[in-house]
């Protein structure tokens, strides 16, 4: 199943606020329309806001007519603008929209016509590199799966939050495809459920067992199920490696490491934000207090009462046992690992 | 408020099912609806269902007209056994069933009007004893309360979960009514949001500060904001002061004792199964999947995939800083403790 796809002056994606109930694909050439579904989680996942964000600059250009390139530069910026105002954490969205901006500068010489060709071109290479992406992830992390293995996992890592196969569950999967036999615990992760309605519905496409727990589960889990591993995905790395992910992963991150359980991190090194030194300054989305206090189409909190609802936590690098990457997999100390996988790669990331 | 009483013949509760939304008040005199509301969690908390245990023993033997004082106790026997039946975990609902049996064997060389009598009267002191425990519980906690003071609490432990102001909140409403300036993090509690349903709709009505947050926020919220202490209740607290409470207490207490912050369990002497070595032995309650696959109305959770659902989870005695009972503060090792207060206690409790 494809997520999201870019189907010739339109990107078509699926809405996953509707799943596992409904499978309703949207099709817009609005850039608007797009931004608006990212806010509104319809497209989620770090790795696939990189590949909406490349894609949402395509529909903001793709119309532009003036012969001008300076004005077409300038209209692919308010794109972006656009888009970079939707979610403030997933530093793949922010990397797309720096790999687009970055192939438009280079190219201001060239003809409209031609810089459009080469801004699509960049866009569907972000979406196919992603899915390569993935499968190296898959690889690398599959390595680290026993069998018989028994998985946890926090919120959604598949298909449905990447350009291929997943980032966390793409280890999941591919371990299973070689033969091993995995049991995956998924925690429902409220508020909004990616676990019980995203990675549920992906694992038994598969075909492999899952079991849905309440978050508050993970605990009793860990202590009496005989947790092989965890492992989750990233929204942002700090050069420490310090790791933003769906909030919630901080708590799984502190329960495993009671319980001497592994626990690792997998990301596309787009993922990695060394600008950034601690995750004390990754900035952390807030999200409506409604998708905590109304999240069933009922209301569960008192009229007048405060509701906290941060999308992310910050999981300090001193719970990760491991980052599997693309290119490998990254063992403390992160700040070490980190810088070295970027200095070997090909400058995109940098 | 009154979340269970006695009103000549029939017992009052609020529908717990139904808040915060309406305040429904369900009227019976049938033990068999009594004892489908406790399995429906329309009463619930460990200390109101020792009082909902005494008042069902009542309406299953009110109505008991032969004057052999053996069947009576047979009859009672009959009612307490279906009781018995709804919820294994808490402590409380078969410590009031056994004192209900105790008083009614005691006594039956007595005429069964007179034994009635007597019964509920055990009944009505079950209920007033236990606000006092309440009042206690609220006292001595107090104390280890700082002013100001950010607590954050699981579940609910208030006037609906007791007969009185309720166990670990009574803690934070002494300490209010004191005079300390105290804030309060919610979580919402997961699956069924007693946090978000309960908690916070008692503490709006006592003028308490509170914010609700997600299960998976608490990791976060005990990192970001200077959370003093943690305070929950309990269901069962085995002899080695190992303590089965809602599910995902034990998530928070391993996050508290990360964090550095003091986890207290407050609950009344009833709570304690000195029969019990460890929390290993602690029957675990699990509920119907569909409270999490389809809690709210709308499925969450793909057709055909497993959930697994525990009511409870067990905190290891390491992790509890302190137990607050009426009789005072319990420290480790709670082996001696819970013993030594159990010693000095009526023998009721033991």
């Amino acid at each position: 199943m494809k997520s999201i796809e870019w189907i010739g002056g339109k990107v078509r994606f699926i809405d996953q606020t509707k799943l596992p109930t409904d499978e309703i694909f949207v099709e817009t050439d609005d850039v608007a329309i797009l931004a608006d579904a990212i806010r509104a989680l319809k497209v989620r996942g770090a790795p696939a806001l990189g590949i909406a964000a490349a894609y949402g600059v395509i529909l903001g250009t793709q119309h532009f007519h003036s012969e001008n390139s300076q004005e077409l530069y300038e209209a692919l910026q308010q794109s972006a603008s656009l888009i970079a105002q939707t979610r403030p954490t997933a530093k793949n969205l922010f990397w797309a929209l720096e790999r687009m901006r970055s192939v438009c500068r280079l190219n201001l010489h060239e003809s409209v016509e031609r810089i459009k060709q080469i801004l699509l071109d960049e866009a569907l290479r972000i979406h196919a590199e992603d899915a390569q992406m993935c499968a190296a992830i898959g690889k690398h992390g599959a390595a680290l799966v026993p069998d018989p293995a028994t998985i946890l996992t926090h919120c959604n890592t598949g298909a449905l939050a990447t350009g291929g196969e997943g980032t966390a569950q793409s280890i999941i999967t591919t371990a299973f495809e070689q033969g091993k036999s995995i049991s995956v615990y998924a925690d429902e992760t409220r508020p909004l459920l990616q676990g019980a309605r995203l990675t549920a519905w992906e694992l038994q496409k598969h075909g492999i067992q899952v079991t849905v727990i309440t978050d508050n589960a993970a605990a009793m889990v860990m202590a009496t199920k005989k947790i092989d591993l965890v492992v989750v995905g990233a929204d942002r790395i700090a050069a420490n490696g310090d790791t933003a992910n769906k909030v919630g992963t901080y708590n799984v991150a502190i329960i495993a490491k009671e319980h001497g359980i592994p626990f690792y991190v997998a990301a596309p090194t787009s993922t990695f934000d060394i600008a950034i030194a601690s995750g004390a300054l990754i900035p952390i989305e807030e999200r409506d207090p409604k998708e905590v206090s109304e999240g069933f189409g009922k209301r569960t909190v008192p009229e007048g009462v405060q509701v906290y609802s941060p999308a992310f936590d910050v999981t300090p690098h001193s719970y990760i046992t491991a980052i599997v990457t693309e290119r490998g997999i990254l063992r403390p100390p992160f700040a070490d690992s980190i810088r070295a996988v970027l200095q070997e790669s090909s400058g995109h990331t940098v």
